[in-house]
């Protein structure tokens, strides 16, 4: 009998390791606490499931040094085609609409199959040290005991997990619902994913613990187990909302075609045959979403089991005709009923979290759900290590649900109204009411992209978002208002930039570093570390008084009592819990770093030296242009103000240089002194 | 005893697996040539050397799909300062001067380390399959016996092969020159190198061959093995040039200074204590280049067993002052004396060749030397895979001792005249004769900076370069005009544009995809696989003249006698030894890839229809702007042109739409019809 581990304690134990949980093992990884993670599946997914990247989605993995993988790997979505019939019921090319909103972000909307971004997770775990996901370990008996929240050493969580036999690990085919005549795997096999070959190594080894049990203990839970989530229904959680009876079919092939938009993601309604989307892959792969069924309620249970890819592809052919489309090659395909349902509580006690699929689901054509998932753990990765490490009060934990089921619900409400319209039968004119109008249809669609971005989140006010409002109203009802209720809450000014807002994420612009006039996007700076970053737009510092308000606020956060110093332990480098970064926009050949900046905005260290990456300049490049950085941030160019941004580059807090009181009571509402 | 290896006979065997020989080998993984490479060392760099990219070189390595990596983990050099003494003998920074040539690439010159660039190149044959360096195995004996250079199936190199045992190969010190108290390689060490845990792994696990020796047959042999060249040697050639005795030590350090200009490139001339050359690096470190003696001539034989880091420090510090600086941790230093010396010949009947520094050496300041040796084999690879798989006839093979070692003399003496300005004192007012003119130094780095770019790269005249004047004067010396000297020599006609220019590297610029609007640079599309590329400007092709045109040209590329079929085996796809890429400047929405252009240029294949990643565009994207690329190319907009690119994107040829006589003539001049 194989011993069982050392040590089962650990800060956090995540189940499922789809997207969602890799997400939260990655920030783990990346603030060092003692993390598992398990998945029952032996392997991970290697072809189909979900597969479209937002822009923000982008972001977050850039921020973690592994966004260009999917960069560059991915199909890349320019333009939206639409297709509607025509006065003689044939299918025309209606419209072009870009695909991702010019300006919003530095990347756009692409697409890339899941198993591959988790692979990049899988990586980026590998080089950061320890988590290792272990395969066919899965739970089977959950407790959770009362314990004090700020109790630091408290392990309130106790898990009994089994380690299953290769065999009860492995699914009865990869993808659930592939068929081995028609998935011809071999013949176009992927020269993208060479490095799968070690993970069925292992898988293969088998565990020798298989067969056993073991009981876990952690300070915190994340269930990112999908659908069926099994800790969901240990906290008795249920998932609110409703079915239609429209069927969508999905086909992943290489198409052979005379359509001429086939590489464009394109909305194709037929008169009355119902509706295609194409989304164009990597790989020379196009995704169909194809329309099986009519009707939204009453169609009776379809017979699922009936359906095979080739009636799928029967009524792409109708729905696109007079364009033929065919395959040889097809790489995966599934069927599913649109439903929109979130889950009724994301979190029990502060102490267990559900994310990802465990607490949404809603159809797959708007390419939310991986993006949504992760993004669920990204926003509660960081709060668990802030709170685990002493940084932040558990308050802040609250928050998790307040901002992330909100987006949940609208969510499912742009897929409620995106799915209808899209199963709709196209209105033959203006009096025909039971049809849907292709304006309006269109018009749908373009909003549906600023939200779809991803760029669009706003999240409430809470004691970690100084905003004006009610935090109940701006969130999904929970109070999340600041720890101590006596102080006043704090407000930032939003009227210092009309571009940088609070609640929402930090847009980037291009930056030149002041000791080497290398040009950054001001985003690449944020990576994500755990840090706060109190962002110092200095103005123009070559102005007296300008430059006198710099110096002064370069004193005040020097001071041994300011609380930059407080919440940073004596033994750690000052800018390991909030990080100071700073724009000027003095020329820059005109400013010297050493002699114009006070020492708290390049700190020195005896080893190392000057810190040489942390003032930056709104300055002409020699090869890339002007970032125009203060304009495009509505910034005053001779005031300047400060921002505060979270671990996730959500903006907290904005206020004038010399709004050190109201700063620092903003941090006072949840940070932790810690001498 | 342990077995031969089952099969000793190879296309190419690679003696040293540095740069130069890592750049060959990818070459042939690349193209799918049956390659051995081996190295007599156990480990590769893990510090130190070389460490400059040219734009060049990224270019390059992006051609191969790894040229990101090196961008990404690189210190980008954006700004060049000068540091002279003023009328009181004080160091004063006297101008900047951009690094990188503003518009010359998509690049700029960035440092990184040796031993990161040959990570990349090994991950890159890990993950195309197959060739391994093998390490601890040194070469011991050489044979060249006669063979027909047209036949393809002689193995006329033989060479015997000893397997060292693990002390044998293991040297001294790491890097020759380190000293353990100085060089406190586990206090910082850098958290870029965790791959090179598997290399170190193998290399301890041992040979089990270790002390037996093999004999290995090859068609080809590269020796890229250093300046001590083993193969070179073998051959009997020498090194042509000369010696200084000027001496200059080199730091690698973390420093902790006051000089304000430590994270850019700067040239220091002090008044009378020598001169530095800083060079910021990655991971914090900062390279100094350090003279250490003043006079070119007779100082007499320095000991160079008395040079210590820290009396190198002391030189910086004098030159440097009055700024201070030192340092607590040192990654790496050497000293070296200037010289510069080119081999006498490159190749042995084009059987075997030497690259890289086998052939030609020179001071490291200008950070030439590991670009220079990479694009030795870089230029040389193609060539033998072209050959060996038929394509091409042997006689291209003359080119590379023509075109290379051309380079290597023009590099020497680029380097002989920078190394004197640099280590000249510098003059202290315009009658003093004997110092160097800072203005003149400022000219020639400026100069230098085309050069060292290695954008400026010019090819002669010869069998695979169509354009006029005499090949032996345009090279060095070698006969490489066409193979068949009885048909005229064909000339491109390089009046169709004054920007892509024969002999010289295609230059990129945005183009985008007709089939899904994405951009692309255009150097991005012609990857390093081994075939040339039909560089169509197919013009307005809404005007129907210009339609006709093209039409015309398409329908003569189909034809089943024309060049492309007839060099191309009958069951490869069409594009596989010559890949016709087209660009036209109408607007993209009012072009559809499939009506408005012949098949040739976007072929069909059975399995998986369409190619539609061949035709471009010169229009507006969403996202990054208009590329105007016929603009910026110099192409007519209506009539275009046609251009041949060599596989290493070399320019070729250069004609009308109607030139298909001219370019076939080209062709024949040196390809091999295959049905």
């Amino acid at each position: 009998m194989a011993p069982a581990p050392p040590d089962s304690r650990v800060d956090v134990l995540i189940v499922g390791a789809g997207p969602a949980g890799l997400m939260a093992a990655t920030w783990m990884s990346r603030c060092g606490l003692k993390t598992r993670i398990v998945d029952k599946r032996n392997t991970k997914v290697f072809a189909g499931q979900a597969d479209g990247l937002q822009c923000r989605t982008l972001e977050i993995l850039d921020s973690f040094d592994f966004g260009h993988r999917a960069w560059r790997e991915a199909n890349h979505m320019l333009e939206i085609c639409l297709w509607n019939p025509d006065e003689n019921g044939q299918i025309r090319r209606s419209d072009r609409i870009p695909d991702t909103i010019p300006g919003i972000s530095r990347f756009q909307q692409v697409v890339l199959h899941q198993g591959r971004i988790e692979r990049f997770f899988l990586d980026s775990l590998k080089e950061h040290g320890g988590i290792q996901v272990e395969r066919g370990v899965m739970p089977e008996a959950l407790e959770l005991e009362d314990a004090d929240p700020h109790d630091r050493e408290a392990y309130p969580v106790k898990v009994t997990l089994r380690h299953l036999t290769e065999e009860q690990a492995t699914p009865a085919t990869i993808n659930g619902t592939a068929k081995n005549g028609t998935v011809q795997s071999g013949l176009f096999r992927s020269n993208l994913t060479p490095d799968d070959t070690e993970d069925l190594l292992n898988a293969a080894k088998g565990n020798p613990r298989a067969g056993l049990t073991e009981i876990v203990r952690a300070k915190y839970l994340i269930g990112c187990d999908g659908a069926h989530s099994w800790v969901r229904r240990q906290l008795g959680f249920v998932m609110e909302g409703e079915q239609t009876d429209y069927i969508w079919g999905v086909l992943d092939i290489i198409p052979i075609t005379d359509f001429p938009d086939i590489r464009m993601r394109c909305a194709i309604h037929s008169a009355d045959a119902g509706s295609v989307m194409v989304i164009p892959r990597e790989n020379k792969l196009v995704r169909l979403y194809i329309q099986l069924t009519r009707t939204e309620k009453g169609g009776g249970q379809h017979d699922r089991s009936k359906i095979t890819p080739d009636m799928i592809l029967k009524s792409a052919q109708k729905i696109m005709a007079p364009y033929k489309i065919d395959y040889e090659y097809c790489d995966w395909w599934t069927a599913y009923q649109i439903g929109q349902r979130v889950g009724s509580s994301f979190s029990k006690n502060e102490r267990i979290f559900l994310a990802g699929d465990a607490v949404h689901t809603h159809s797959p054509k708007a390419g939310q759900g991986m993006n949504i998932s992760m993004q669920d753990t990204y926003n509660l990765g960081w709060k668990i290590a802030n709170v685990v490490k002493g940084v932040a009060d558990p308050a802040i934990l609250k928050t998790y649900q307040s901002e992330r089921r909100r987006i949940a619900q609208d969510l499912i409400a742009f897929d409620h109204r995106f799915s209808r319209l899209f199963s709709g039968r196209p209105a033959k004119d203006v009096m025909d009411e039971e049809g849907i109008s292709m304006q309006e249809f269109k018009e749908a669609f373009e909003k549906g992209n600023m939200f779809a971005s991803g760029i669009a989140v706003d999240y409430g006010t809470s004691l970690i978002v100084a905003k004006p409002g009610d935090a109940a109203s701006e969130g999904d009802g929970s109070d999340v208002s600041a720890a101590n209720s006596k102080k006043p809450q704090v407000v930032g000014k939003q009227s210092l930039s009309s571009v940088i807002k609070l609640g929402m994420r930090m847009p980037s612009f291009q930056v030149l570093s002041q000791a080497d006039a290398r040009p950054w996007q001001f985003q690449e700076l944020l990576k994500s570390n755990g840090r706060w970053r109190l962002v110092v737009f200095a103005g123009d510092v070559k102005q007296a008084t300008q430059k006198a308000r710099v110096q002064a606020l370069g004193e005040a956060l020097a001071k041994p009592d300011s609380f930059l110093h407080r919440y940073t332990p004596a033994d750690a480098p000052i800018d390991s819990v909030i990080e100071v970064l700073t724009i000027h926009c003095s020329p820059r050949r005109e400013v010297e770093l050493l002699d114009d900046f006070h020492e708290i905005f390049h700190p020195f260290r005896k080893e190392v030296g000057w810190d040489y990456w942390k003032v930056f300049v709104d300055d002409d490049s020699y090869h890339e242009g002007h970032g125009q950085a203060y304009k495009n941030y509505d910034v005053d160019p001779v005031r300047g103000c400060m921002v505060v941004l979270r671990p996730d580059q959500y903006v907290s807090w904005i206020g004038e240089l010399d709004d050190m009181a109201d700063l620092e009571r903003f941090f006072d509402g949840f940070m932790l002194a810690r001498r």
